[in-house]
């Protein structure tokens, strides 16, 4: 892959120039998004073809609807690169530091790591939102979006190069792979040198190639199998409420419930409620015999396969729970480890949940479905890690960065 | 691998017990120094055997050294472990956090990854250390050693977990794998849902083998080509004795310098009074053609590859270089992206070098030398990171550390 190493060295080029810009990263996003709204007829254009050949080759319609770029849906890509610019830059932050007996001051800085891979499915908007975050933390991508995505991912790029380069800034702080093969996929995962990180964006196959085939290191981004328990104590209402939401405000991201859990002694009264409510989306329930038992036989039986289904859909596995031991041993059991939550009344209850259940984000009394920067309050988010490596959870501007210690004195040895 | 993925299995049950120990990690490292002390005859013993064995096959005397317990050095890992026990608990410590426009209350926490692996060569003092920072940071570790150190890894390994056992803990929150071969290493890196991140500690090869086959995340330990560049402004002395002091004073480990890099107007003046320093220690000198128009044909001439190498020995490889520009392309080209040192009084070099080169550790005026958990004031350390993922520098315990989210709110739904 001649290729791919001519943009590895490219990119780190880039990153050189881009560890020092500062401030002129914020103009560069503006200018990008300003680039992407003035090619917005062309973007469309190459949208539009991209679409054709995608429902002519068959792909199911969930995935067209994801891969369909509407005015609107640039629109949020063009306030995407704004909201990115207007958040505060982490490079250069000093996190920490002393001064040693000796007398020499030491420093933890957060740098930029420099080059970053991404790989992606058949979201087009992912190269705006990824170039522009890396972007944010100083560090050069190379993009490699799905074939199916490839026109438009390219418009997108080239708007956004020139942009760069408008800016002052090297076009090749932003790259996209144009070989859209397994080959070019496995190439960067060997890129040893050149690529600081990569980051999987995408399907759990997706992520687990990456996993299992990538020398360079690697964020693993998030499939979530996420739990809502409901406690003995809880509040009827707020459970319904919060099951309903985290089930189905959203069905299709990782950070939607997909198992319900219920303490027995609560069973009978807070599954009608619950049911009553998932049934204004006609949300299909698979239950456990006990859930069967109160809901009714037009429960579908649930079987060992569905508690570690990720069904991203209006299906939902419920079981019945003889203690909250019982439901922090079932996620513990059965977790992807992205975001639990309990609803509960009782103090302790709540104590134990977050501090034993092992996952990225454990909720007390919410819905699983704020696990998101944007909702964090980092800003925007290039993926939620559900590695214990790194970064866990959400991942903004700041957990795209590495550190470096600096140490001053006048002359110190040992 | 049937026994390591049992021992896995042990490890997280372990892990869950020693995630809310809190306290008792404390009291169990004082038992661990304790128990060492008791099983001194034994551990020593064990050790004579191993080296003897090592010394027939025909270990070399450094290696000898390295392999090699004294009443010295078991006391030493005993105040090791005691050092550890003093140290701050990192798990539990609130690192970031806010209250959301929602109300929702957002804490990241630090907890435990769960379960360490360590795969190290023929220094048994490595099994103390490392099993006492993970227990710190509240993980339980499979350790693997050297074949050579087996015996004597076995009777440390059993006198902590007495220790362990003794103080409420499970032992299997350390455990010793006994299969020494290449394939238990194979095994170790494969461990997906068993090990949370393994770590390498050791030389260049085991280092390079772990991270092009490891499947689990890992954290890559320094092998260190440290430069020292002495900037036309340096003060002359001062510049010597740093020279000396980052090559001379312990060669043989990561954080010696290895390349010295002089600026052309003051290589007449300073490269002497370097030498005279080096001298004292009968330092090999590898120049490059200035060097030896200067310091005179007795310096060997240096090829490419010393500008690569870490000697890890007496040796140090000299460059006169036209500019601080100069030597911050050397180092980017060549460095290990260990640490780096500018003898300078020249303000805007010092700002510069610190800003541009991009290495774990970057100093004004001080030794390469102090790149340590222990200088850094991060108590023990269990290997300095060259990887910019997760940590980068001297981890300590805090370092061996992933974090969660925890999100309260009173029943907020999106």
């Amino acid at each position: 892959m001649t290729e791919l190493i001519r943009m590895g060295k490219a990119a780190k080029t880039a990153a050189r120039a881009l560890a020092a810009a500062g401030p002129r990263k914020n103009a560069a996003l503006l200018a990008a998004a300003a680039g992407l709204e003035r090619s917005r007829e062309k973007i469309l254009a190459a949208n539009a073809q991209d679409a054709a050949d995608a429902r002519r080759d068959g792909m199911p319609e969930p995935l067209l609807d994801r891969l369909a770029l509407s005015g609107a849906r640039l629109e949020g890509m063009e306030q995407g690169l704004r909201s990115v610019a207007a958040q505060e830059d982490p490079v250069g932050q000093v996190i920490g530091g002393s001064v040693r007996p000796n007398g020499l001051k030491i420093e933890k800085v957060r740098v930029p790591f420099g080059v970053i891979g991404v790989i992606y499915e058949a979201r087009p908007n992912v190269t705006a939102d990824a170039a522009a975050i890396c972007l944010k933390a100083g560090s050069a991508v190379i993009l490699r979006g799905g074939k199916e995505a490839l026109r438009t991912n390219a418009a997108v790029v080239e708007a956004l190069r020139t942009a760069l380069e408008e800016s002052g800034l090297p076009a090749d702080c932003v790259q996209l792979v144009r070989d859209t093969t397994h080959a070019s996929a496995d190439a960067m995962m060997r890129m040893t040198g050149y690529l600081d990180v990569l980051i999987p964006r995408g399907g759990r196959n997706l992520i687990r190639s990456v996993v299992e085939n990538a020398r360079v290191p690697v964020i693993e981004t998030g499939w979530g199998n996420c739990h809502v328990y409901v406690d003995a104590s809880a509040d009827i209402g707020m459970a319904a409420n919060i099951v309903f939401n985290a089930k189905t405000s959203r069905p299709s991201v990782c950070n939607a419930e997909e198992t319900l859990l219920v303490h027995k002694d609560i069973a009978a009264a807070v599954l009608p409620a619950i049911k009553a409510r998932l049934d204004e989306k006609h949300v299909e329930i698979r239950g456990c015999e006990r859930t069967r038992a109160i809901l009714g036989n037009s429960v579908v039986p649930a079987s060992e396969e569905d508690w570690s289904t990720e069904y991203l859909d209006y299906i939902l596995a419920v079981k019945v729970v003889d203690s909250l031991d019982g439901a922090i041993a079932h996620i513990a059991k059965y977790s992807s480890g992205h975001s639990e939550a309990i609803v509960t009344s009782d103090y302790e209850s709540a104590r134990r949940f977050v501090t034993e259940v092992d996952s990225a984000a454990v909720y007390v009394n919410a819905s699983t479905r704020f696990t998101d920067g944007g909702m964090f309050g980092l800003g925007a988010e290039i993926g939620i890690s559900t590695q214990k490596l790194h970064a866990r959870g959400p991942m903004g501007a700041a957990e795209l960065t590495t550190t470096k210690y600096i140490v001053t004195g006048n002359g110190q040895v040992r």
